[in-house]
């Protein structure tokens, strides 16, 4: 694997689209070299912002600045170069010609972080970190990045892991003292060790439900029965014109998506097409079939009541089926313009006058426990993570149930460890890191 | 003007679509004191790449490197702090904010030059190299470009001036000469100085011809009759599939445009219907519209000649039409895999085999002239110096008339002089700065 790191690469670490200048960056045991032969310039001191000429046969092809970084004080770890260029597409292109013909290959996604991570710069934890630091959206994502990329979130996995190692070498120490010198495990501190760490793996892995909602985004379904002010709920949410709206039941059939921010949460919603006893059409038809599609894969539904439905009975049939699945459910009365002044029974809200769109936001924030996050909560927002540390938590629950047979139970605290390990890269196989670092974009 | 230079502004100089990292830049007497309160470090050596970390308030945004250019020895002229920070959505957004909130405002396009360009740091010429290079997507519009950021364009319209400049020095003399004491003004003489200035500026004005296809590309219109093989030329220049060809005559109805690169030159081609005496239907007929108007708009036309042409008489006629208009036209053969072995009359095509097509690339460039420059020619491309240049030249053909009223021809002079002075930007005015800088990108 290591070999990866024995050649030089170069990528632009800006994005490819039109801008004034783009970054390239160059990493390897070729960088300066590369540098040197590319600007004709040999005295390059460290960290220090350097007015480069890039040429190019005999001609200039850009005026530049280089920054060297020298190993092993660089992101990488390696020698890297950084080059700031103007960003044009004949110079972009030229500019990794040229260095391919000194021998330095374009990288693949995420080879530069990768190189880190071998390095030892970063775990693996916090390799992750920089990609969700790239691919936040909003404040929650991007904080619970930057703990990933900080290392608070490779300490808490380190406190668990350093918890099992103490588990694991009393018990070992034990299997390898065959002339009984050690006084037997103490089995009830034993247990009460092992249920501490247990419980502080599956705490950290039910942050992964409020993980998952900041870094994915809650999905909300708008649900109801035809004409009942879904669309324009929508449009309220949103705050522009997004689907289109009209008196006659039945206007939306395809299911819109659209984004917004409640509170630093991103909030993705869908409208559905209504829900009615019969479809007037086939397009109808397939319409209301992805509604509850849509309303399957919801992390909520927002329920939109119309008080003066054709058929009520339908529509408490609707709620008490969308509700049965143990779908959380936000019921909303739209249309509040038009109720009498003293009617108060459930929430509120007017698309028309905005009543109630702050109050929803709310809602949708306390359904789904984000308000009650705290402001220094760590959490975890990778499916992988949750994984190893069910896993880990599953295995520590047998460790404990084998306390007799200590050669069991350390079986189940090593498949523990290594979950842990592996997920901070401490163990690591090419296939996790190829995993890792495809999702990566060029340049980091 | 220059109250825009004391305020402090901000801009990222990278795209905006997604990448690894992204460059801010910020410039103005607050550039260093906004870096400090961002980073809440003090100490910044010009020049130098450091590790920092971006506040929040209480938290960290982003871990960040900032360079720091102590005025006047950087870009604009100014102090300027560069920040790479890692390229997600929220940072970018979040950090203009922080600024704002700091008294610094988003930098309008091309204003960071402009800057550097009222700092004398570059003259109105190099400055607009800068936006060209950047737009540059071939090789020949990147080395106009480079010449004229190098300042070698700049060179050239100040030699002129400085011609002008004596020629009108010695006229001024003897008008302010009330005491008769100077000798009278070799007319013989001063109209054969006249005259070299003169062409040299019609010399450089003629540059436009070559620069003009440079920078924009060649337009070429394919024509012909039906089904003459006019989209399967295209897509054998192209060198992939961009037009859908059919054996039907008539497929193609929208004129298709699409760029190669010929010899380092772009050539903008454009597929049009084949024209016939009578449309089939009105689609056919807007087609055959559409062919004509791209005809003219044409630099070059390459004519496909089929040689089972149905009706050969509309085909001569069509031709003679093309060429009448003064039209460069290149007549082409193709389905020349289709002819006997020994047929040879005109530049013979092969769009299935390839055979022609590299003498075709050559026979645009040979007729357009542009393979006659030379290495270290030096052209303009902007229509605003191809005006400022013919400007001069006709201003100082009346000079050259007037010699005998020494009034009359220094203000002809004076006028001439004037129109270089503001393709140099030695005179500007607020209009001439904004029309030149709003085609920037921001950031640049």
């Amino acid at each position: 694997m290591f070999i990866f790191s024995r050649d030089t690469i170069a990528a632009f670490a800006t994005a490819s689209s039109s801008g004034a200048v783009a970054l390239l960056r160059i990493s390897g045991p070729q960088a300066l070299d590369a540098l040197r032969r590319l600007t004709r310039k040999d005295n390059f001191k460290a960290r220090r912002a350097t007015l480069v000429k890039i040429y190019d046969g005999a001609e200039v092809l850009d005026q530049a600045v280089a920054v060297v970084y020298a190993a092993p004080k660089s992101y990488t770890g390696q020698d890297v170069a950084e080059i700031t260029l103007h960003a044009s597409a004949y110079i972009k292109t030229r500019v990794l010609e040229l260095l391919s013909a000194l021998g330095v290959r374009p990288a693949k996604a995420g080879e530069f972080t990768m190189r880190a991570f071998m390095a030892g710069k970063m775990d693996l934890t916090q390799a992750q970190g920089v990609a969700d630091i790239i691919a936040g959206k909003n404040k929650a994502a991007h904080k619970a990045a930057m703990n990933a990329m900080d290392g608070k979130l490779s300490q808490k996995f380190k406190h668990i892991k350093e918890g099992l190692s103490e588990l694991l070498a009393q018990i070992e120490v034990r299997l390898d003292d065959t002339d009984e010198e050690m006084p037997p495990l103490d089995g009830q501190a034993a247990q009460k060790n092992l249920s501490a760490v247990m419980e502080e793996a599956q705490k950290l892995a039910a942050t992964f439900c409020s993980g998952r909602l900041i870094k994915d985004g809650v999905k909300a379904a708008i649900a109801g029965v035809p004409n009942s002010g879904k669309s324009s709920l929508l449009n309220a949410l949103l705050g522009f014109e997004r689907a289109i709206v009209s008196e006659q039941s039945g206007t939306t059939r395809d299911t819109i998506e659209a984004a917004f921010n409640a509170g630093g949460y991103s909030v993705i919603l869908t409208d559905t097409a209504g829900i009615r006893e019969h479809a007037l059409d086939a397009a109808e038809k397939e319409g209301m079939a992805r509604s509850k599609k849509a309303v399957q894969s919801a992390d909520i539904v927002i329920f939109v009541k119309d008080l003066n439905a054709q058929d009520s009975a339908l529509q408490e049939r609707l709620l008490k089926e969308i509700s049965a699945g143990g779908k959380k459910v936000i019921e909303v009365i739209n249309k509040a313009d038009l109720l009498p002044q003293n009617f108060k029974d459930g929430l509120l809200i007017s698309a028309k006058t905005g009543r109630g769109i702050d109050a929803l936001k709310e809602e949708i924030l306390k359904v789904t426990e984000l308000s009650a996050l705290q402001e220094d909560d760590i959490l975890i927002t990778s499916a992988a993570h949750y994984d190893a540390l069910i896993k880990a938590a599953g295995e520590l629950k047998s460790a404990g149930e084998n306390l007799k047979n200590l050669e069991l139970a350390a079986e189940h605290l090593r498949a523990a460890l290594r979950a842990l390990k592996e997920l901070i890269g401490e163990v690591t196989t090419d296939n996790i890191l190829d995993v890792i670092f495809s999702k990566f974009c060029v340049g980091k």
